[in-house]
C-alpha cells in the first residue's frame, strides 16, 4: 500500500475526539486491518464479516515418552469434540461468529467424514523428534502446500480474517525445539509446561528436546524447512502453509497461543512478508511464548494466563479487532463533534 | 454464598474438556460472575443480559493550572459527543449492547436535560485542591449518595453489570493525589501525563499533587471521606458511592481506567466488602494505574495501552465476560464429550 494510504488512515484515526493514541493497541489495528482491506479492494462492510477459524490437528511421536498429562488418544477424543461444538474453541467462535474447520493433518487414526472436518493427512503421526526426523523433508514440503492452499481457497471465497489453532498431545515439545532451533534461545527459555505437567515431567521434557536439537541441528544446517521437517509437527507446518497463503492474499491473521506462534515463527523464516499480515492476540503462561512474541517483535492483545492452544485465545480476541474497525469508522472527529481542544 | 457453593461452581470449571485451570484469567471470571448471579437469585439467561456503563463527568478547579492538554470547556464538549453518540465509549457500548448513561456531577455549567443525561451536580466544578478543599465534607457525602442511589435504583430495575467511566479535565491530577494520600505511594509513582502532557506540564502536576498533599494530609488525618472530599472530584466520589450501591445489590462492577480505579480505591477504603465486586477490565498506560490494581491486588484482563478513560476500556472488556459464561453454560464436559484423559 503506498504511503500516503497510511498517513491518511492516520489522519482520520488523528482527528477522532480523543487524545492523540489514546486508543493505543485498537489504533494499530485499525490501521493495519483499514490497510489490508484496501489492499483487498473490499467495501467497509466486508471486513470482518467472514472470519474463519482453522484448527489444525496431528499427533506426535514424542508423545509416547510420556511429556504431555495425557496420551495422543485424547487428539482424536479432542478433535471429536470440535467437530460436536463441545470445546472451547467452538463455544467463543460461536460467540463472536466465526465459522470454524479442524484440519486433519495426520492424527494417529483418521476421522470418519464429516461436516467441519477437512482432511489433509501427512501420516499417522510424526515420527520421535529425539530418535528421528519428525517428518521427510517431502512431507514438511506437502504439509506447507496444503496450509498454502487451504487458505488461498478460502480467501478465493470471501474469508477476511484467518484464525488459527491447534490440537496435537505432544505439541508444544516439538514446538519448543522448532522454537530453540530458529531462534537460538536456550532450551530452558523455550520449553514450558504445556497443559500442565509436573517437574519432574518437565526436566525430561527439557532432556529429550536437548537430544533431539543434538541429533538434528548439524544435520540441517540452519535451513528452517529442514529444521520443520526433522523438529515440527504435521499441524505446525500446514498451519505455517496457511499462514504463507493468507499472506498471498492480504487477509490478516490472528495467532493464538504458543504452537501457532512457532508456526508464525516458521512462516516468517521461509517468508519474512509474512509477518505483517499477523496478529497477536495474547500472551499465554507457556513458558516461551512471551519470549517467542518478543523475537517477533508483537505486542499481545490480551495477558489471559490461558494455555489451552485450539484457537480459543484467537476466537477471544476477535471482538477487539472489530472494535478497532468501529472507532475508526463510527467514531466523530474533532470538527463533527464541535469539541474544541 | 456458602462455600459448598462456589466448590460446586469450580467443580463444574474443572470437568470442562480443558487442562484444569488452562481457562486463566476467565476461570475467576466465571466464578465470580455466577457466584454474584446466585446471589442475586437470577436465571442463567439474567446474567449480563442489562450490563449498563455510567459516564460520571465533573470539572476540576486545578484544570485551570495547566495540567492537561486543553481546557475544562473541553469536559462539557465531550458530554456533548457522549450525548450524541460520537465518542469511544459510546461505539464500543453500542458494539457490546451495554446501555449507557452520562452523569454531569458537577461541570462547570449544567446542560440542557436531555435523553441518557442525569443530572446530580454537586456544584459547578470543584476548588483548585493545591489551595483549598475541593468540595467540603457536606458535597462529599451527597455525592456518595448520588451514586449509591443511582446503582440501587438501576440494580432494581433489572441491571445486571455496571460498567463505570469518566469525563473531567484535570481528574487524573486529583485522582494521583487521592491516590497517593490512601496507599501513601510518592507523588512520583502516582501522578502521570493524564491525555498525554509534556514533560514539563508533568513535573509542575506533581509540583501541585505535593503541595496539596502538604495542605490537606494533616487536617484530614487519614480519613478516607475527609481526604476524597479535599482531594477528590465530583466524580470521583459519585463513582465510589455507585459501586458501593452496586456491591449491595450483588451486581458486579467493570472497571475502566486510572481514574475509575482511583474511585474503586476509596469505595473499598470506605467499604472493603465492595472489593469481591469489582472486575478490572485493563491496564492503562497511565502511571500510576499499574500500581495501584497491584494494591488492589487486581488482575487486569488486558493492556491495550489505552489512555482514555471514558469507560472504553470497560465496554471493550466485556465480550470476556460474556465468554466466561459461555464456556461455564456450554463447553461440554470430559463425560459429554467421551474425553478420557
Amino acid at each position: 500500500l503506498p504511503a500516503a494510504r497510511f498517513e491518511a488512515i492516520q489522519a482520520r484515526i488523528d482527528a477522532k475526539t480523543k487524545p492523540l493514541g489514546a486508543l493505543g493497541a485498537l489504533e494499530e489495528l485499525a490501521q493495519r486491518l483499514v490497510a489490508l482491506a484496501e489492499l483487498r479492494g473490499v467495501t467497509t462492510a466486508e471486513r470482518l464479516a467472514a472470519p474463519r477459524m482453522l484448527v489444525f490437528a496431528a499427533d506426535h511421536g514424542i508423545a509416547s515418552e510420556g511429556v504431555s498429562i495425557t496420551s495422543s488418544a485424547v487428539t482424536r477424543q479432542m478433535v471429536g469434540n470440535f467437530l460436536a461444538g463441545g470445546a472451547s474453541v467452538n463455544v467463543f467462535c460461536r460467540q463472536v461468529g466465526m465459522a470454524l474447520e479442524v484440519v486433519d493433518c495426520g492424527i494417529l487414526a483418521a476421522l470418519p467424514a464429516s461436516e467441519g472436518l477437512v482432511e489433509r493427512r501427512l501420516g499417522d503421526g510424526t515420527q520421535a523428534l529425539h530418535q528421528a526426523a519428525a517428518m521427510t523433508r517431502e512431507q514438511a514440503l506437502l504439509g506447507l502446500d496444503n496450509g498454502r492452499r487451504l487458505a488461498l481457497e478460502r480467501a478465493e471465497r470471501g474469508m477476511d480474517l484467518l484464525g488459527v489453532g491447534e490440537m496435537g498431545i505432544g505439541n508444544t515439545t516439538a514446538a519448543a525445539a522448532l522454537m530453540a532451533a530458529l531462534t537460538g534461545f536456550s532450551v530452558d527459555a523455550c520449553v514450558g509446561r504445556g497443559t500442565g505437567v509436573d517437574l519432574g515431567t518437565l526436566l525430561r521434557k527439557k532432556q529429550l528436546v536437548i537430544r533431539a536439537l543434538a541429533l538434528h541441528q548439524g544435520p540441517a544446517g540452519g535451513d528452517p524447512l529442514e529444521l520443520a521437517a526433522r523438529l515440527g509437527g504435521f499441524e505446525i507446518v500446514t498451519m505455517a502453509g496457511a499462514l504463507i497463503g493468507a499472506a498471498e492474499s492480504a487477509v490478516p491473521v490472528l495467532l493464538d497461543g504458543f504452537v501457532s506462534c512457532v508456526a508464525a515463527l516458521l512462516a516468517c523464516a521461509l517468508v519474512p512478508a509474512v509477518r505483517d499480515y499477523l496478529l497477536f492476540a495474547h500472551c499465554s503462561s507457556e513458558k516461551g511464548h512471551a519470549l517467542l512474541l518478543e523475537w517477533l517483535e508483537a505486542k499481545p492483545l490480551m495477558q489471559l494466563g490461558l494455555r489451552i492452544g485450539e484457537g480459543a485465545g484467537g476466537a477471544l480476541a476477535l471482538p477487539l479487532l472489530r472494535a478497532a474497525l468501529s472507532f475508526y469508522d463510527q467514531m466523530a472527529s474533532f470538527e463533527e463533534a464541535g469539541v474544541k481542544v
